[in-house]
């Protein structure tokens, strides 16, 4: 009988999930400044959304999805990604009707897929993303890269390294796809399965592949920069125009191939380029996906977003020792000896709660000394001390911990009192 | 080919999702006050950890659990509630011997249960919940209780009903699951198919049944009150007298059995009084589980939580006419006419973003007229206005949409004077 938790997964417990709470605030923040609202969808999907949005020549499609049947016998699949979801919900409860547009959406949660268990890489993980749709701006593109900077740098990242890409309108991948299966079919015996079968569906992928990286004809393939159309080249042009405006450094790294079928035109990742950061250095990946609403039954939109995990992020502080500003301290903690006092302390305490006021006590008969390094472990502002004497004369004493200064103040006055000294 | 949202589940967009932010920022901030830390446990357990403490006789584990195998053949169970899993990584994490006791916890997630859909009842749905281990101090339970009660306060709600049990320790419920299977046991035939095989098991959970809730030997059926022993009855005593110190009304229900097995001692619903409320009305449920933690295989640790749905508290917010104090405008607003002023107002956007000003501008070539009715469905507090005329000048007006007065100010001034503006 097994009670623990699932491979792959994690507990984050208080002392770490304060990080988790930091970050997730500064997200929201720069989503506020950058005028987008979340959406939140459902954990699992309909598994045909992810068949039909991800691609089913991809890896988390054909190895990594959590599928299972529901009681209604509905194949249903936990979101391995967020990008099909919001797409579907866009298209699902017309969000393309409403008068803002284009319609910037994000999303914090957690997503899913079943992969071998590794430093950094978990089953569960938890994403933020966004997604602007609607608009085929490039200054959109530039917004969008532009959003996950600043959530890095306000966490107080700076070892960052910033690889844009174009892969092009559809003529511009098709003739790139023609070139990449000429480039291909003569070896193609001397890749590995997964390649084989992509060659024809979809060889762009073939370039994502990690079993066959160091091959020769991996250096050698055509880039589709030189297939982009002159549409394409103008887009990508004004993208980059945006970022040098906006002091955003950049590199341009016409191999970056993003692992899903639906990308098109931009195409970015930010990696930490911090010492010792270990092999998995993409932080954040993003593109621009015009078609996929319609893919999935809903208007011609053009749409671009990117997601980054949390984990990676937090791997990435790590790295650079960026301590984040975390505040952990209590108000006041009251100590208290004695039965009745004990009782008070309850009362006290449940006041200073309703005012306002963090405030704790102590649960477990402890003494005296126990409790006051209860309230230093809390690093309680104020302690209030009562005794039954205290008790009889209706007074309590209030410390200071950062003076050291002592006060007896009358019981009636206490909640005032606190929270006077806390302004 | 299904791509719409899986049925009994719902996407929380824009225009409703700031609600949702509202409460989950009131209940974090109701836990600092309480002296709670935040815990976060993955979606799915092993289906063990339910069966073992949910219980293999309740309806939640009998009909309405997402049970599925991963692609390693374990059988992973999508959570139905929170307190398993809290409890679970107690246990894992060796929480107890942390020098903070009692461990004081807080969750808000999405749980899910296979049941039929019906107004405010889905399939995943979130709960807020807290956990109290390590302590059996009659104080912690009214604080839990308390807790609860300020999250809805803090909200606005003002028709509530809290009610209050004891379902006594071990021995008294012996006691009183002697008395129970007396009662039931000459006319058992004429109950549920369920109840039948509860009355062995577990007669208490017959009080639950919905199906028989009009039989005559239920309203008969003998109360736990009665059968409590001097030391559960004087526990009660004392959680009632804090209640009434802390000036919380209630009433004390003996009938109030919780849907779960493993509660003893203390038991609450609190309830909402609003007229044109509905059928379900229970807005949180929670007690006392004192050996819980050491029937997943930890030591024995007293327990005491709750869980509250937020889609409920949405509708009593809703049947009580609160108004939540959202605010959702946007800071500036840049319009802009012409291509060079629109690229060059992109820049000012980013600008004003990075300076912590949130800001929008068009990014879909529309009119002066339609750009300043995108500024107000925003609410923008002021709106900067941006020709090729001004461009060439250096300069851009500032509107104030409160007052109507404009200014123009040079471009190189532009933030520092909104930024002025906005404080």
């Amino acid at each position: 009988m097994s009670m623990n938790i699932p491979r792959g997964t994690q507990d984050i417990l208080p002392g770490e999930v304060e990080k988790w709470q930091y970050i997730e605030r500064v997200a929201r923040d720069v989503c506020r400044r950058f005028n987008y609202k979340e959406i939140r969808t459902p954990i699992f999907e309909h598994t045909d959304l992810f068949l039909r949005s991800v691609g089913d020549t991809t890896d988390i499609v054909q190895k990594e999805m959590y599928t299972f049947k529901d009681r209604g016998d509905r194949s249903l699949t936990l979101r391995p990604e967020g990008t099909a979801a919001v797409v579907r919900s866009f298209v699902e409860q017309k969000m393309f009707g409403h008068p803002s547009q284009p319609t910037k959406l994000y999303y914090i949660g957690p997503m899913f897929r079943y992969e071998r268990p590794q430093a950094g890489r978990y089953r569960q993980f938890v994403q933020f993303g966004i997604e602007a749709l609607g608009s085929n701006d490039p200054a959109i593109d530039a917004e969008v890269i532009a959003l996950a900077m600043e959530v890095y740098q306000s966490l107080g990242l700076k070892k960052l390294k910033l690889v844009i890409n174009s892969l092009g309108d559809k003529d511009s991948r098709t003739a790139h796809r023609e070139a990449l299966i000429k480039h291909f079919e003569p070896q193609i015996e001397e890749f590995c399965g997964d390649c084989k079968s992509r060659l024809e569906k979809n060889p762009m992928r073939i370039l994502d592949c990690k079993k066959d990286r160091e091959h020769e004809l991996m250096k050698s393939a055509p880039s589709i920069l030189e297939y982009l159309n002159v549409e394409s080249k103008i887009y990508f042009e004004k993208v980059q125009a945006f970022l040098a405006d906006f002091g955003i450094e950049y590199e341009v790294d016409p191999g970056l191939v993003r692992g899903l079928d639906y990308y098109n035109h931009t195409a970015f990742e930010i990696m930490s380029d911090a010492e010792g950061f270990g092999a998995i250095t993409t932080l954040c990946g993003g593109g621009r996906y015009n078609g996929l609403a319609e893919e999935i039954g809903g208007p011609d939109t053009p749409g671009i977003g990117f997601a980054l995990s949390i984990e990676r992020l937090l791997s990435a502080l790590d790295a650079e020792g960026v301590i984040l500003p975390l505040e952990d301290s209590i108000d006041c903690y009251v100590v208290a000896l004695g039965d009745q006092a004990s009782a008070k302390a309850v009362s006290l305490v449940q006041q200073l709660r309703v005012n306002g006021v963090s405030a704790e006590k102590d649960y477990l008969d402890r003494k005296v000394k126990a409790q006051f390094k209860a309230a230093d472990r809390l690093q309680a502002k104020l302690v209030g001390v009562l005794g039954d004497d205290e008790l009889e004369r209706n007074v309590i004493n209030i410390k200071n911990m950062d003076s050291g200064l002592q006060e007896e103040v009358l019981l009636t006055d206490f909640i005032n009192v606190v929270k006077e000294k806390l302004k």
